[in-house]
Protein backbone atom coordinates (compact mmCIF):
# COMPACT_ATOMS: atom_id res chain seq x y z
CA UNK A 1 0.00 0.00 0.00
CA UNK A 2 1.33 3.19 -1.35
CA UNK A 3 0.07 6.46 0.79
CA UNK A 4 -1.25 9.45 -0.65
CA UNK A 5 1.51 11.75 0.25
CA UNK A 6 4.26 9.44 -1.22
CA UNK A 7 2.36 9.43 -4.29
CA UNK A 8 2.75 13.13 -4.38
CA UNK A 9 6.24 12.91 -3.66
CA UNK A 10 7.17 10.51 -6.52
CA UNK A 11 5.17 12.35 -8.82
CA UNK A 12 7.11 16.03 -7.54
CA UNK A 13 10.38 14.15 -8.88
CA UNK A 14 9.62 14.22 -12.24
CA UNK A 15 10.48 18.02 -12.07
CA UNK A 16 14.10 19.08 -11.33
CA UNK A 17 12.81 21.94 -8.76
CA UNK A 18 11.55 18.79 -6.24
CA UNK A 19 14.58 16.57 -7.45
CA UNK A 20 17.05 19.20 -6.50
CA UNK A 21 14.56 20.27 -3.01
CA UNK A 22 14.43 16.35 -1.99
CA UNK A 23 17.44 15.15 -3.10
CA UNK A 24 15.93 12.80 -4.74
CA UNK A 25 15.37 10.96 -7.84
CA UNK A 26 13.02 7.90 -9.34
CA UNK A 27 14.17 4.80 -10.77
CA UNK A 28 11.52 2.22 -12.76
CA UNK A 29 12.04 -1.34 -13.99
CA UNK A 30 13.66 -4.74 -12.66
CA UNK A 31 16.92 -4.36 -14.51
CA UNK A 32 17.54 -0.67 -13.98
CA UNK A 33 16.99 -0.83 -10.09
CA UNK A 34 18.69 -3.95 -10.22
CA UNK A 35 21.95 -2.41 -11.80
CA UNK A 36 21.44 0.93 -9.19
CA UNK A 37 21.00 -0.93 -5.82
CA UNK A 38 24.39 -2.08 -5.83
CA UNK A 39 25.76 0.79 -5.58
CA UNK A 40 23.61 3.08 -3.36
CA UNK A 41 20.78 2.16 -0.79
CA UNK A 42 17.42 3.49 -1.72
CA UNK A 43 15.44 5.69 -0.16
CA UNK A 44 12.16 4.10 -0.82
CA UNK A 45 10.69 1.65 -3.00
CA UNK A 46 7.44 -0.16 -4.01
CA UNK A 47 7.26 -3.24 -5.57
CA UNK A 48 5.12 -5.95 -6.31
CA UNK A 49 5.41 -9.44 -4.25
CA UNK A 50 7.29 -11.17 -6.30
CA UNK A 51 9.93 -8.50 -7.19
CA UNK A 52 10.44 -8.31 -3.38
CA UNK A 53 10.68 -11.79 -3.19
CA UNK A 54 13.17 -12.56 -5.86
CA UNK A 55 15.13 -9.75 -4.69
CA UNK A 56 15.48 -9.89 -0.79
CA UNK A 57 19.13 -9.71 -1.09
CA UNK A 58 18.93 -6.29 -1.98
CA UNK A 59 17.19 -4.73 -0.08
CA UNK A 60 19.47 -4.66 2.85
CA UNK A 61 19.81 -0.48 3.18
CA UNK A 62 16.33 0.60 2.11
CA UNK A 63 15.11 2.51 4.07
CA UNK A 64 11.18 2.34 3.56
CA UNK A 65 9.64 -0.68 1.74
CA UNK A 66 6.57 -1.02 0.50
CA UNK A 67 4.82 -3.72 -1.49
CA UNK A 68 2.47 -3.06 -3.84
CA UNK A 69 -0.63 -4.56 -6.29
CA UNK A 70 0.30 -3.50 -9.86
CA UNK A 71 -2.62 -1.29 -10.01
CA UNK A 72 -1.00 0.95 -7.18
CA UNK A 73 2.35 0.70 -8.36
CA UNK A 74 0.52 2.31 -11.93
CA UNK A 75 -0.79 5.39 -9.69
CA UNK A 76 3.06 6.04 -8.46
CA UNK A 77 4.26 5.13 -11.56
CA UNK A 78 5.85 7.98 -13.98
CA UNK A 79 5.84 5.83 -16.66
CA UNK A 80 3.45 4.93 -19.05
CA UNK A 81 3.88 1.12 -18.51
CA UNK A 82 5.54 0.78 -14.86
CA UNK A 83 6.70 -2.48 -14.47
CA UNK A 84 7.32 -4.29 -11.17
CA UNK A 85 9.40 -1.91 -8.86
CA UNK A 86 9.42 1.69 -8.27
CA UNK A 87 13.03 3.00 -6.47
CA UNK A 88 13.63 6.76 -5.30
CA UNK A 89 17.21 6.85 -5.08
CA UNK A 90 19.31 9.92 -3.21
CA UNK A 91 21.51 12.05 -5.77
CA UNK A 92 24.83 11.41 -4.62
CA UNK A 93 26.73 14.26 -2.86
CA UNK A 94 29.65 15.08 -5.43
CA UNK A 95 32.01 18.02 -5.76
CA UNK A 96 33.86 18.40 -9.18
CA UNK A 97 37.06 18.36 -8.17
CA UNK A 98 38.88 19.86 -11.07
CA UNK A 99 42.82 18.44 -10.96
CA UNK A 100 41.12 14.80 -11.21
CA UNK A 101 39.85 15.22 -14.88
CA UNK A 102 43.49 15.58 -15.87
CA UNK A 103 44.79 11.90 -17.35
CA UNK A 104 41.35 10.72 -18.02
CA UNK A 105 39.44 10.92 -21.24
CA UNK A 106 36.40 13.61 -20.38
CA UNK A 107 32.72 14.43 -21.99
CA UNK A 108 31.58 17.85 -21.30
CA UNK A 109 28.33 18.48 -22.92
CA UNK A 110 27.40 22.43 -23.63
CA UNK A 111 23.47 22.32 -24.08
CA UNK A 112 22.29 18.67 -24.66
CA UNK A 113 18.64 19.11 -24.21
CA UNK A 114 17.13 16.06 -24.78
CA UNK A 115 17.23 13.86 -21.94
CA UNK A 116 17.09 10.64 -24.34
CA UNK A 117 20.43 11.88 -26.08
CA UNK A 118 21.69 12.01 -22.25
CA UNK A 119 20.81 9.06 -20.94
CA UNK A 120 22.83 7.15 -23.97
CA UNK A 121 25.91 9.77 -23.79
CA UNK A 122 25.73 7.89 -20.19
CA UNK A 123 25.96 4.73 -21.66
CA UNK A 124 28.51 5.76 -24.58
CA UNK A 125 30.82 7.22 -21.23
CA UNK A 126 30.61 4.14 -19.30
CA UNK A 127 30.84 1.78 -22.22
CA UNK A 128 34.24 3.28 -22.96
CA UNK A 129 35.14 3.95 -19.76
CA UNK A 130 34.64 7.77 -19.54
CA UNK A 131 34.16 8.04 -15.83
CA UNK A 132 33.09 12.04 -16.33
CA UNK A 133 30.79 13.87 -17.43
CA UNK A 134 31.14 17.45 -16.87
CA UNK A 135 27.94 19.59 -18.01
CA UNK A 136 26.76 23.23 -18.69
CA UNK A 137 24.09 24.34 -16.72
CA UNK A 138 21.87 24.59 -19.14
CA UNK A 139 22.49 20.76 -20.08
CA UNK A 140 19.62 18.83 -19.05
CA UNK A 141 19.25 17.17 -15.90
CA UNK A 142 21.10 13.63 -15.80
CA UNK A 143 18.36 12.18 -12.62
CA UNK A 144 15.08 13.15 -15.39
CA UNK A 145 13.24 10.14 -15.44
CA UNK A 146 13.57 9.92 -19.59
CA UNK A 147 17.34 10.18 -19.02
CA UNK A 148 17.31 7.85 -15.59
CA UNK A 149 15.41 5.48 -17.58
CA UNK A 150 17.23 5.58 -20.98
CA UNK A 151 21.06 5.19 -19.31
CA UNK A 152 20.49 2.14 -18.01
CA UNK A 153 22.82 1.49 -15.12
CA UNK A 154 25.55 3.78 -16.12
CA UNK A 155 24.52 6.61 -13.99
CA UNK A 156 25.76 4.86 -10.97
CA UNK A 157 29.17 4.47 -12.52
CA UNK A 158 29.49 7.52 -14.44
CA UNK A 159 29.86 10.63 -12.30
CA UNK A 160 27.86 14.08 -14.07
CA UNK A 161 29.04 17.20 -12.70
CA UNK A 162 27.20 20.57 -13.09
CA UNK A 163 29.25 23.55 -13.25
CA UNK A 164 30.24 26.92 -14.77
CA UNK A 165 31.81 24.84 -17.93
CA UNK A 166 33.54 27.97 -19.45
CA UNK A 167 35.65 28.09 -15.95
CA UNK A 168 36.18 24.80 -15.99
CA UNK A 169 37.46 24.70 -19.50
CA UNK A 170 39.89 27.51 -18.96
CA UNK A 171 41.36 26.04 -15.96
CA UNK A 172 42.31 22.42 -17.12
CA UNK A 173 45.50 22.00 -18.61
CA UNK A 174 44.17 19.27 -21.47
CA UNK A 175 43.77 19.50 -25.03
CA UNK A 176 40.02 20.14 -25.57
CA UNK A 177 38.43 18.85 -29.06
CA UNK A 178 35.16 19.40 -30.07
CA UNK A 179 33.40 18.44 -33.82
CA UNK A 180 32.44 21.36 -36.21
CA UNK A 181 31.75 20.79 -40.28
CA UNK A 182 34.78 22.28 -40.97
CA UNK A 183 37.07 20.25 -38.70
CA UNK A 184 39.43 18.27 -39.82
CA UNK A 185 39.27 14.73 -40.75
CA UNK A 186 39.28 13.00 -37.10
CA UNK A 187 40.78 9.60 -38.32
CA UNK A 188 43.78 11.51 -39.95
CA UNK A 189 43.88 13.30 -36.29
CA UNK A 190 46.53 12.45 -33.85
CA UNK A 191 44.01 11.79 -30.77
CA UNK A 192 45.69 12.14 -27.09
CA UNK A 193 44.24 9.47 -24.93
CA UNK A 194 43.47 12.00 -22.39
CA UNK A 195 41.14 15.06 -23.28
CA UNK A 196 37.86 16.69 -22.83
CA UNK A 197 35.51 16.24 -25.49
CA UNK A 198 32.95 18.52 -26.43
CA UNK A 199 29.38 17.76 -27.45
CA UNK A 200 27.05 20.99 -28.17
CA UNK A 201 23.15 21.19 -28.35
CA UNK A 202 20.84 19.48 -30.78
CA UNK A 203 19.90 22.63 -32.78
CA UNK A 204 22.89 25.01 -32.48
CA UNK A 205 25.74 23.02 -31.54
CA UNK A 206 28.68 24.23 -29.10
CA UNK A 207 28.47 27.64 -27.50
CA UNK A 208 30.08 30.51 -29.28
CA UNK A 209 32.29 31.37 -26.10
CA UNK A 210 33.08 27.59 -25.54
CA UNK A 211 34.16 27.23 -29.35
CA UNK A 212 36.78 29.60 -28.31
CA UNK A 213 38.42 27.36 -26.46
CA UNK A 214 38.73 24.43 -28.00
CA UNK A 215 42.25 23.85 -28.98
CA UNK A 216 41.58 20.74 -31.40
CA UNK A 217 38.36 20.70 -34.01
CA UNK A 218 37.81 17.80 -35.01
CA UNK A 219 34.98 16.21 -37.77
CA UNK A 220 33.64 12.88 -38.55
CA UNK A 221 33.76 12.77 -42.39
CA UNK A 222 30.51 11.34 -44.39
CA UNK A 223 30.76 9.21 -47.07
CA UNK A 224 31.11 9.68 -49.83
CA UNK A 225 33.32 12.48 -48.46
CA UNK A 226 31.67 15.42 -49.18
CA UNK A 227 28.39 14.74 -50.76
CA UNK A 228 25.39 16.61 -49.52
CA UNK A 229 23.74 14.50 -47.34
CA UNK A 230 21.77 15.01 -44.37
CA UNK A 231 23.24 18.01 -41.83
CA UNK A 232 24.39 16.26 -39.03
CA UNK A 233 24.44 13.12 -36.71
CA UNK A 234 22.48 13.32 -33.86
CA UNK A 235 24.39 14.36 -31.17
CA UNK A 236 24.54 10.79 -29.64
CA UNK A 237 25.31 8.62 -31.93
CA UNK A 238 28.41 11.66 -32.42
CA UNK A 239 29.38 10.61 -28.83
CA UNK A 240 29.72 7.54 -29.72
CA UNK A 241 31.45 7.56 -32.80
CA UNK A 242 34.11 10.40 -31.59
CA UNK A 243 34.46 8.04 -28.47
CA UNK A 244 34.86 5.12 -30.01
CA UNK A 245 37.61 6.81 -32.41
CA UNK A 246 39.68 8.05 -29.31
CA UNK A 247 39.51 4.01 -27.88
CA UNK A 248 39.96 2.80 -30.81
CA UNK A 249 43.72 4.10 -31.31
CA UNK A 250 44.42 2.21 -28.49
CA UNK A 251 44.11 -0.84 -30.20
CA UNK A 252 46.74 0.07 -32.81
CA UNK B 1 -8.61 26.85 -42.45
CA UNK B 2 -8.94 23.42 -41.97
CA UNK B 3 -11.57 21.46 -42.75
CA UNK B 4 -12.77 19.10 -40.11
CA UNK B 5 -12.19 15.86 -42.32
CA UNK B 6 -9.13 17.29 -43.00
CA UNK B 7 -8.36 17.09 -39.69
CA UNK B 8 -9.56 13.66 -39.16
CA UNK B 9 -7.70 12.35 -42.09
CA UNK B 10 -4.04 13.72 -40.33
CA UNK B 11 -4.80 12.52 -37.06
CA UNK B 12 -5.52 9.27 -38.60
CA UNK B 13 -2.02 8.98 -39.85
CA UNK B 14 -0.79 8.61 -36.55
CA UNK B 15 -1.77 4.96 -36.93
CA UNK B 16 -0.10 2.51 -39.35
CA UNK B 17 -3.38 0.84 -40.09
CA UNK B 18 -4.39 4.71 -41.30
CA UNK B 19 -1.21 5.30 -42.82
CA UNK B 20 -1.35 1.91 -45.24
CA UNK B 21 -4.60 3.04 -46.29
CA UNK B 22 -4.41 6.25 -47.68
CA UNK B 23 -0.57 5.70 -48.24
CA UNK B 24 0.46 8.95 -46.39
CA UNK B 25 2.20 10.39 -43.86
CA UNK B 26 2.79 13.41 -41.89
CA UNK B 27 6.03 15.74 -41.50
CA UNK B 28 5.97 18.68 -39.54
CA UNK B 29 7.94 21.69 -38.91
CA UNK B 30 10.03 24.50 -41.49
CA UNK B 31 13.22 22.49 -41.59
CA UNK B 32 11.59 19.07 -42.42
CA UNK B 33 9.15 19.97 -44.83
CA UNK B 34 11.89 21.94 -46.57
CA UNK B 35 14.38 18.90 -46.83
CA UNK B 36 11.16 16.67 -48.25
CA UNK B 37 9.55 18.82 -50.79
CA UNK B 38 11.97 18.58 -53.48
CA UNK B 39 12.09 15.44 -53.75
CA UNK B 40 8.19 14.80 -54.07
CA UNK B 41 4.78 16.50 -54.29
CA UNK B 42 3.26 16.66 -50.81
CA UNK B 43 -0.85 15.78 -50.91
CA UNK B 44 -1.81 18.32 -48.13
CA UNK B 45 -0.15 21.49 -46.69
CA UNK B 46 -1.17 23.52 -43.92
CA UNK B 47 0.96 26.24 -42.84
CA UNK B 48 0.97 29.78 -41.26
CA UNK B 49 0.59 32.90 -43.83
CA UNK B 50 4.43 33.50 -43.01
CA UNK B 51 5.37 30.18 -43.92
CA UNK B 52 4.02 30.13 -47.47
CA UNK B 53 4.95 33.69 -48.28
CA UNK B 54 8.61 32.62 -48.10
CA UNK B 55 8.24 28.87 -49.54
CA UNK B 56 5.90 29.54 -52.41
CA UNK B 57 8.87 28.19 -54.76
CA UNK B 58 7.98 25.16 -52.87
CA UNK B 59 5.19 24.52 -53.55
CA UNK B 60 4.16 24.24 -57.14
CA UNK B 61 3.11 20.33 -56.83
CA UNK B 62 1.27 20.62 -53.89
CA UNK B 63 -2.36 19.64 -54.52
CA UNK B 64 -4.33 21.64 -51.70
CA UNK B 65 -2.99 24.42 -49.69
CA UNK B 66 -4.71 25.52 -46.74
CA UNK B 67 -3.08 29.00 -44.77
CA UNK B 68 -3.99 28.75 -41.18
CA UNK B 69 -3.55 30.19 -38.13
CA UNK B 70 -1.49 28.91 -35.23
CA UNK B 71 -4.52 28.06 -33.23
CA UNK B 72 -5.99 25.85 -36.52
CA UNK B 73 -2.37 24.26 -36.81
CA UNK B 74 -2.53 23.41 -33.07
CA UNK B 75 -5.53 21.22 -33.45
CA UNK B 76 -4.04 19.35 -36.76
CA UNK B 77 -0.70 18.51 -35.73
CA UNK B 78 0.43 15.22 -34.09
CA UNK B 79 3.26 17.09 -32.32
CA UNK B 80 3.32 18.84 -28.86
CA UNK B 81 4.89 22.25 -30.15
CA UNK B 82 3.34 22.51 -33.93
CA UNK B 83 5.65 25.06 -36.04
CA UNK B 84 4.16 26.90 -38.90
CA UNK B 85 3.97 23.84 -41.66
CA UNK B 86 2.55 20.10 -41.64
CA UNK B 87 2.52 18.66 -44.23
CA UNK B 88 0.96 15.35 -46.07
CA UNK B 89 3.34 13.50 -48.00
CA UNK B 90 2.80 10.62 -50.22
CA UNK B 91 4.25 6.78 -49.00
CA UNK B 92 6.09 6.74 -52.26
CA UNK B 93 5.64 3.24 -53.54
CA UNK B 94 8.80 0.81 -54.18
CA UNK B 95 10.03 -2.56 -54.51
CA UNK B 96 13.17 -4.12 -53.51
CA UNK B 97 15.14 -5.16 -56.14
CA UNK B 98 17.37 -7.39 -54.31
CA UNK B 99 20.02 -7.77 -56.74
CA UNK B 100 20.40 -3.62 -56.49
CA UNK B 101 21.80 -4.52 -53.49
CA UNK B 102 24.85 -6.03 -54.41
CA UNK B 103 28.01 -3.57 -54.65
CA UNK B 104 26.29 -2.00 -51.49
CA UNK B 105 26.88 -1.14 -48.18
CA UNK B 106 23.54 -1.91 -46.67
CA UNK B 107 21.63 -1.92 -43.10
CA UNK B 108 19.14 -4.67 -42.24
CA UNK B 109 17.35 -3.85 -38.85
CA UNK B 110 15.92 -7.21 -37.27
CA UNK B 111 12.91 -5.86 -35.13
CA UNK B 112 14.02 -2.22 -34.20
CA UNK B 113 11.10 -0.83 -31.86
CA UNK B 114 11.88 2.39 -31.41
CA UNK B 115 10.84 4.57 -33.38
CA UNK B 116 13.41 7.55 -32.60
CA UNK B 117 15.96 5.16 -32.36
CA UNK B 118 15.04 4.26 -36.34
CA UNK B 119 14.89 7.70 -37.20
CA UNK B 120 18.48 8.15 -36.08
CA UNK B 121 19.55 5.21 -38.13
CA UNK B 122 18.29 6.80 -41.20
CA UNK B 123 20.31 10.25 -40.44
CA UNK B 124 22.83 7.58 -40.27
CA UNK B 125 22.74 5.85 -43.35
CA UNK B 126 22.06 9.00 -44.83
CA UNK B 127 25.58 10.66 -43.53
CA UNK B 128 27.37 7.21 -44.36
CA UNK B 129 26.28 7.31 -47.85
CA UNK B 130 24.12 3.93 -47.19
CA UNK B 131 20.92 4.15 -49.42
CA UNK B 132 18.76 0.91 -48.74
CA UNK B 133 17.60 -0.07 -45.43
CA UNK B 134 15.92 -3.51 -44.99
CA UNK B 135 13.34 -4.19 -42.20
CA UNK B 136 11.87 -7.45 -40.66
CA UNK B 137 8.04 -6.82 -40.68
CA UNK B 138 8.32 -6.81 -37.16
CA UNK B 139 10.48 -3.65 -37.32
CA UNK B 140 8.91 -0.27 -36.59
CA UNK B 141 7.39 2.09 -39.38
CA UNK B 142 9.77 4.23 -40.91
CA UNK B 143 6.54 6.47 -41.47
CA UNK B 144 5.62 6.82 -37.39
CA UNK B 145 5.38 10.37 -36.79
CA UNK B 146 8.43 10.18 -34.14
CA UNK B 147 10.74 8.65 -36.68
CA UNK B 148 10.08 11.10 -39.65
CA UNK B 149 10.46 14.02 -37.45
CA UNK B 150 13.77 12.55 -35.72
CA UNK B 151 15.04 11.51 -39.19
CA UNK B 152 15.49 14.58 -40.39
CA UNK B 153 15.71 14.69 -44.63
CA UNK B 154 17.09 11.52 -44.57
CA UNK B 155 13.86 9.70 -45.54
CA UNK B 156 13.27 11.48 -48.72
CA UNK B 157 16.85 10.05 -49.54
CA UNK B 158 17.19 6.56 -48.36
CA UNK B 159 14.71 3.49 -49.18
CA UNK B 160 13.50 1.65 -45.94
CA UNK B 161 12.32 -1.50 -47.72
CA UNK B 162 9.79 -4.14 -45.29
CA UNK B 163 10.69 -7.29 -46.03
CA UNK B 164 10.79 -11.09 -45.11
CA UNK B 165 14.24 -10.79 -44.14
CA UNK B 166 15.45 -13.98 -43.68
CA UNK B 167 14.13 -14.78 -47.42
CA UNK B 168 16.35 -11.54 -48.49
CA UNK B 169 19.29 -12.27 -46.53
CA UNK B 170 19.32 -16.23 -47.90
CA UNK B 171 19.00 -15.03 -51.76
CA UNK B 172 21.65 -12.39 -51.46
CA UNK B 173 25.05 -12.96 -52.40
CA UNK B 174 26.87 -10.74 -49.69
CA UNK B 175 28.78 -10.73 -46.30
CA UNK B 176 26.31 -10.56 -43.53
CA UNK B 177 27.42 -8.80 -40.64
CA UNK B 178 25.85 -8.65 -37.18
CA UNK B 179 27.61 -7.18 -33.40
CA UNK B 180 27.73 -10.08 -30.83
CA UNK B 181 29.03 -9.80 -27.66
CA UNK B 182 31.48 -12.59 -28.54
CA UNK B 183 32.19 -11.23 -31.65
CA UNK B 184 35.56 -10.21 -32.86
CA UNK B 185 37.23 -6.53 -32.43
CA UNK B 186 35.82 -4.97 -35.32
CA UNK B 187 39.22 -2.96 -35.07
CA UNK B 188 40.96 -6.28 -35.78
CA UNK B 189 37.97 -7.60 -38.76
CA UNK B 190 38.42 -7.47 -42.58
CA UNK B 191 35.51 -5.24 -43.32
CA UNK B 192 34.41 -5.36 -47.23
CA UNK B 193 33.10 -2.22 -48.67
CA UNK B 194 30.11 -3.87 -49.18
CA UNK B 195 27.93 -6.17 -47.71
CA UNK B 196 24.77 -5.96 -45.31
CA UNK B 197 25.14 -5.10 -41.15
CA UNK B 198 22.47 -6.29 -39.17
CA UNK B 199 20.93 -4.65 -36.19
CA UNK B 200 18.74 -5.97 -33.78
CA UNK B 201 15.99 -5.19 -31.47
CA UNK B 202 16.92 -3.18 -28.76
CA UNK B 203 15.99 -5.89 -25.85
CA UNK B 204 16.78 -9.02 -27.40
CA UNK B 205 19.48 -8.01 -30.45
CA UNK B 206 19.61 -10.43 -33.29
CA UNK B 207 16.53 -12.85 -33.66
CA UNK B 208 17.20 -16.78 -33.20
CA UNK B 209 17.18 -17.63 -37.12
CA UNK B 210 18.63 -14.43 -38.58
CA UNK B 211 21.55 -15.30 -36.32
CA UNK B 212 22.59 -18.34 -38.23
CA UNK B 213 22.74 -16.27 -41.29
CA UNK B 214 25.19 -13.98 -40.05
CA UNK B 215 28.97 -14.66 -41.91
CA UNK B 216 30.31 -12.25 -40.03
CA UNK B 217 30.61 -11.80 -35.98
CA UNK B 218 31.52 -8.24 -34.99
CA UNK B 219 32.34 -6.43 -31.66
CA UNK B 220 32.84 -3.00 -30.70
CA UNK B 221 34.97 -3.40 -27.79
CA UNK B 222 34.17 -1.12 -24.36
CA UNK B 223 37.37 0.14 -22.46
CA UNK B 224 39.31 -0.73 -20.97
CA UNK B 225 38.83 -4.47 -22.98
CA UNK B 226 36.86 -6.51 -21.00
CA UNK B 227 35.89 -4.55 -18.11
CA UNK B 228 32.58 -4.67 -16.22
CA UNK B 229 30.19 -1.63 -17.42
CA UNK B 230 26.85 -1.26 -19.08
CA UNK B 231 25.52 -4.45 -21.05
CA UNK B 232 24.91 -2.70 -24.50
CA UNK B 233 24.87 0.39 -26.09
CA UNK B 234 22.05 1.57 -27.52
CA UNK B 235 21.00 0.25 -30.99
CA UNK B 236 21.45 3.43 -33.03
CA UNK B 237 24.57 4.63 -31.62
CA UNK B 238 25.98 1.02 -32.57
CA UNK B 239 24.65 1.39 -35.62
CA UNK B 240 26.39 4.60 -36.07
CA UNK B 241 29.88 3.71 -34.64
CA UNK B 242 29.90 0.15 -36.96
CA UNK B 243 29.06 2.14 -40.22
CA UNK B 244 31.56 4.68 -39.18
CA UNK B 245 34.22 1.82 -39.06
CA UNK B 246 33.13 0.42 -42.13
CA UNK B 247 33.29 4.33 -43.98
CA UNK B 248 36.96 4.67 -41.75
CA UNK B 249 38.28 1.92 -43.73
CA UNK B 250 37.94 3.99 -47.26
CA UNK B 251 40.07 6.72 -45.55
CA UNK B 252 43.25 4.45 -44.87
Amino acid sequence: MISKARIKWIKSLEMRKYRLQHNAFVAEGPKLVGELLPYSAPLYIAATKEWLAQNIHLLGAAKEVDEVSREELERASLLRTPQSVLAVMPIPERKLDTPSLQNQLVIALDGVQDPGNLGTILRIADWFGIHYIICSEGTADVYNPKCVQSCMGALARVEAHYCNLLAVLKEVQMPIYGTFLDGTNIYQEELSPNGIIIMGNEGNGISEEVRKLVSRRLYVPNFPAGSLTTESLNVAVATGIVCAEFRRRSFS
